[in-house]
């Protein structure tokens, strides 16, 4: 076992390392001219303003969960929030800080060099700083939390219920502190996610609706007050929200396992099929093995493709090899985890205690079912969103037809993509049960996510491109740059739509062995496991359920117009009152613009942020632990396919707009009519595509949690029971 | 039990006779001028058409599942399979015929008498022969079902599953022959709903994209070459589709409680609860009272406004006064079925059995809530809708902010709808289950249903009075007459959003219990039933069920957008091949236009169609009777959702539309950009509030009924547990 923690260790510190090492050696790359650095400096200080402004709400939130957390539960859950809270909210901070240096690196470096290959490097080694972040943090973190609460303060000897808090609940230590831990990351993703979701958009379209829409003048055009803004909101939302989110899948995946093998612990010792707290000890150990290995296995990747001299000219071909190394290594040097931990073990108890029935290397296979089904996915978005293919292209057609066509069309391309996808996640879930139980289902999302390091890599890559091709347009540097930047950026859209996949897939996955968790903290030990949807309870938390995710939606996209439509009205104002705008010989006001959109995205996160924490504890308190049952597999079931259908539908309206500006379609370029109806359907996918969807998983996800860790409270206590014991 | 029988005849034949006098009241009247004549004729033409050729396609499948139906279950259900579809095919057909007669002699009224009041009272009779229909053709196949197989042929004597077949299948008979009285309804009604929602908003579609975008020409302008099949659509979608549709509700909430209660009976059985054949006979017993005393308040109710000398200005008024006797009256009357059914029978014996624990009054209760929350559904559907409302209104606003604001603004609308509409329906579920246990979640769904003839009535006058008013333009009548007939429009419209509400409302519910029975099907006598999510194949199937409403929806949206793209080159031709079209110099080929909308129309229906028959049997048998659980529920809830969402959002689009044409917004008006904006959100919400929301509710019946019956044989025969004794 010390060889475990050892590697664990290893693992966070070389990522950690390796991350540090390449923050150091991009900040050290020139920044170019005076009007590069003005800029970049400008875009920079927004995003720092942006960041510091949410924390201090952040901090607020997390500070008075930490103290609910320790009333109700036990302080150690509540200190192992702050560590959750503390890692993931380094990582969004570190990851922006270096997409707010690297952008302007990159287009100077296009500048310099004029060559792809060179550039790549610089974009995807600012990218490779997030994702070591995203893998070390979280791997950090857990790494205390296992030694700290785990091992040193004696968590991990106490396998059942029996510490009991001052409040008469009791529960196991360890999970709870593991969720504690689960829901500090969270809340931290949820609220770079919405906030910086709105930000990004609110900006996007208040500086599109003006900008192209009524002045005609192209994206990025610094006579555009909303520039600056909108390169901000790049920052912000596409990159510490992207951080933060995957930090929090990666972390839920790998805790929803630890904390399901404890119950599954518990269901074996009254049942009597054999699982001894050594089988438990693996079972924990296991995911943190795996991923540690993945987080080795993506530093090699990572190092693959920085230790080129050369790199060849198409980007897509290099980025897909680093996934690949460090996907394949993960997968190889996996099996060697599951084989090392559970060979000794006899597979006879594993199978009736665990429902291992590939002997010891089920939980292997059950990660690689969720590596692979995690790729299928990826690939399918890439099928719907990539104007390489049918849908989009025929997306793009229909715009020729006006804009409602467009709109119809988009929306039928997006329900349609449900399917495919939800039948990879359907075959996904049966497959890792058949082989390794339900500890197999949750086994899938983490190995889904394990190599998260190197696509968050590739993922960063995406807006650190598309902000050097901002900045290279704002200090009018001459047209080759910007197409150099203008290539990096089009691969990042696809992988932007692959990384989606798996989130979405992933937070499916890890919902579900949430949710399983949660429903084993209340059930009596020993008995079979039921949430029955024919008990009006849980049918009515379901149906309830069901609509909160639209619920949701909905007010986000009202929160990103809201925001937008502010932006709208100081773009429109700085235009009239200064004609010289326009003219180019007066600078317009940046600082007004990005100011009304972080004010506008700190106003309306709040809201949508709390309902998942409001809801699921409140309908507890009133209507009991079915109803919340039912309420988190409704949310879940509708999420799922809600955010299919945003990425997707978003996605191809955003690729589609750029086919035609590509000359995909004879006759019909920017400016054509076409175009313009492409671009209504662009401006209407883009909160669908970075606010809705990707809000959506951290959402079914700390809804999960947030009921696990409070269900011994509204369990004991809660409106129907107090009733029904009154009138009984 | 003599006395019930008679009721139920007395109430269908009322119903009939009623509808009949109506028919011909209604048809002796004078229908103007020759124009109007001519008008009339080619609309009435274009539907007669269109509905032969549908009824071709739908024998075909209807045969072809009676003959699948008598070799796998037994005759019986073949045979009350191919009644329901008599009687739903008939009372589409009756009440199409007579809105294709009563539409000019609308207008011709408001041109004789300039009178609001005298208008609509025409439109309210054209309206309540197919309100009548509806009620009374279904009593009238409830009855000969009910009289012929239950008492004649003594299936009602059968009350546990000892019929077995040539297949060695096992299963109780009535029910199965009940299920196919319903599946045979839900079958036509799946086919007029898809193929005249294709139609309808086909043609609509591609009647405004040409005339209103691109000619400038107004609605109905007689210029216009689609004109015509528009006028069509209406009569086929929003008529025949409708009445269908209300039609296979109505069925299935009555038998779906049949269904239910003999399970109950069963389960009673082997329990040992008490409850009596009596008992169960009286359950069977009270739906049909029910409804009998429900159809008779509506006709009662009907005839009160039809009876009144003079009508006010006000047709809301009038229009809700009818509504209003009804329901009032048959929830007073339904009081009486409760009592006289259930005073002597022991309510321990009901309470242990049943869930009775209101005593004889229970099942009423039940009934009442469902009343009532139908009402709520509706006035949320109202709110959300109407212009008379801050959500339609501030949708209105929009835009002026352009197409892509409207759009954002109307799916951020639709998603938010879907909480308050859930949770009356999640308040209706326990509340009536608190009340008389799962059978009263069928009452509720049954007692929403129980006035359906009145509000099918006034959901009828509403295409009516549309109709009307395209004569009236395209045969150039004075402006008053177009302003009466506006004005019954406008009232038109609310009464529609409504009747959706209804519609989505109970079929939920009515899923829930054939859902219930589904279950009951296939689980062992005595035993809890269970649908366990956490059960990897039920999960699974939850998952792609989920997928299956979008899948439909999508498909559906696809196939209007190919039909209307059909519509509008043919459109584009005339015009361009024929200029004199738009001088008014030429005649435009009317006919032309018909027979592309039709022929669009039945090319895409049949898969959509056949994807809630072919899904839930093919998954059954490949997955066993889990698979299909999950695959049910999934669908069920994701169904609700993208219902209530695709009504709201295009109701919302519609009227706020309409807002800005009546000058709601200062300074936008007809043609101004806010208009063109608001025509973008009109016509992207078409197909959603007309084709795929009305859908929806049928998908989701369809595929439990389906499955009810298809059940005995998956349940037995499937390739998992093929799979599973070949390697045991």
């Amino acid at each position: 076992m010390q060889l475990m923690i050892v590697i664990l260790v290893f693992a966070a510190g070389l990522a950690l390392a390796y991350a540090a090492f390449n923050f150091f050696a991009v900040k050290k790359l020139p920044e170019g001219n005076e009007r590069m650095q003005e800029i970049a400096s400008a875009i920079r200080v927004g995003a720092n303003a942006f960041l510091d402004y949410e924390y201090r709400v952040l901090y607020l939130v997390i500070v008075l969960v930490a103290v609910v957390l320790a009333v109700v539960t036990m302080w150690q859950a509540a200190v192992a929030l702050l560590i959750g809270a503390l890692m993931s909210g380094c990582a969004g901070l570190v990851g922006m800080k270096i997409a707010t240096y690297a952008n302007v690196r990159v287009s100077n470096r296009a500048r310099e060099t004029q060559n792809i290959g060179a550039t790549v490097k610089v974009a995807f080694r600012g990218g490779s700083v997030m994702g070591l972040c995203v893998g070390g943090f979280a791997l950090l973190g857990l790494f205390v939390t296992y030694v700290v609460f785990g091992l040193w303060m004696g968590q991990l000897r106490v396998t059942d219920a029996s510490y009991v808090n001052f409040l008469g609940l009791s529960f196991i230590p360890f999970p709870m502190t593991l969720s504690g831990y689960a829901l500090g990351c969270s809340i931290v993703a949820m609220f770079n996610r919405v906030g910086g979701g709105i930000y990004t958009k609110a900006a996007d379209m208040g500086a599109d609706l003006v900008g192209k829409t009524e002045a005609h003048i192209p994206e990025d055009d610094p006579r555009n007050p909303a520039t600056i803004a909108d390169n901000v909101g790049d920052n912000v939302g596409d990159v510490a929200g992207l951080g933060s989110d995957l930090l929090e899948s990666y972390v839920g995946a790998i805790s929803s396992g630890i904390i399901l093998t404890y119950h599954m612990f518990l269901q074996s010792g009254a049942l009597g099929t054999g699982m001894t707290e050594k089988i438990l000890e693996k079972c924990i150990l296991f995911p943190l093995l795996f991923v540690s290995i993945g987080m080795i296995a993506c530093c090699v990747g990572i190092a693959s493709l920085l230790a080129k001299k050369r790199l060849s000219e198409d980007p897509r071909r290099e980025l897909n090899g680093a996934t690949y190394v460090a996907a394949g290594l993960t997968i190889l040097l996996g099996l060697l985890s599951s084989w090392l931990l559970f060979r000794d073990e006899d597979a006879a108890v594993l199978k009736a205690s665990l429902g291992f029935t590939a002997g010891s290397l089920s939980p292997w296979i059950a990660a690689a079912i969720g590596v692979v089904s995690g790729v299928v996915i990826g690939m399918l978005a890439e099928l719907y969103t990539s104007a390489d293919y049918q849908p989009t292209r025929r997306l793009a057609q229909a715009a020729e037809e006006g804009a409602a066509l467009t709109i119809t069309q988009g929306l039928a391309l997006g329900m349609r993509s449900c399917m495919v996808t939800c039948i990879v996640l359907a075959a996904g879930i049966v497959t890792s049960h058949a082989v390794s139980g339900m500890y197999g289902v949750s086994m899938a999302a983490m190995g889904m996510l394990s190599f998260v390091t190197a696509t968050v890599s590739v993922d960063t890559y995406g807006p650190i491109s598309d902000n050097a091709g901002g900045i290279a347009e704002m200090s009018g540097l001459e047209p080759r740059v910007r197409q150099i930047t203008d290539t990096l950026d089009a691969v990042g859209n696809t992988t932007a739509a692959i990384g989606k996949g798996f989130a979405i897939g992933s937070g499916a996955l890890a919902a579900l062995s949430l949710m399983i968790s949660y429903l084993y903290s209340f059930n009596e030990v020993g008995t079979d496991l039921i949430l029955n949807m024919m008990t009006p309870m849980v049918l009515a938390g379901a149906i309830v359920g069901g609509a909160l995710p639209f619920l949701f939606s909905g007010m986000l996209i009202d929160a990103v117009a809201k925001a937008a439509r502010k932006m709208v009205s100081e773009v429109r104002r700085q235009f009239r009152e200064r004609p010289g705008i326009l003219d180019g010989t007066e600078k317009p006001d940046y600082k007004t613009c990005v100011s009304i959109s972080y004010q506008g995205a700190l106003a309306e996160m709040k809201l949508p942020s709390l309902l998942s924490i409001v809801v699921p504890v409140g309908t507890g308190f009133l209507f009991g632990p079915s109803f919340v049952g039912g309420l988190i597999i409704g949310s879940t079931l509708v999420a799922i396919m809600l955010a299919i259908f945003c990425g997707n539908a978003g996605g191809a309206w955003d690729n589609g707009k750029k086919y035609i500006e590509t000359g995909g379609i004879p006759g019909a370029g920017k400016g054509s009519e076409a175009h313009s109806a492409a671009v209504v359907g662009d401006t209407v996918g883009d909160p669908l595509k970075d606010t809705v969807g990707p809000c959506l998983d951290i959402f079914i996800k700390i809804m999960s949690t947030v009921s696990l860790v409070a269900s011994p409270v509204f369990a004991q206590y809660n409106l129907v029971s107090f009733l029904s014991r009154l009138f009984s």
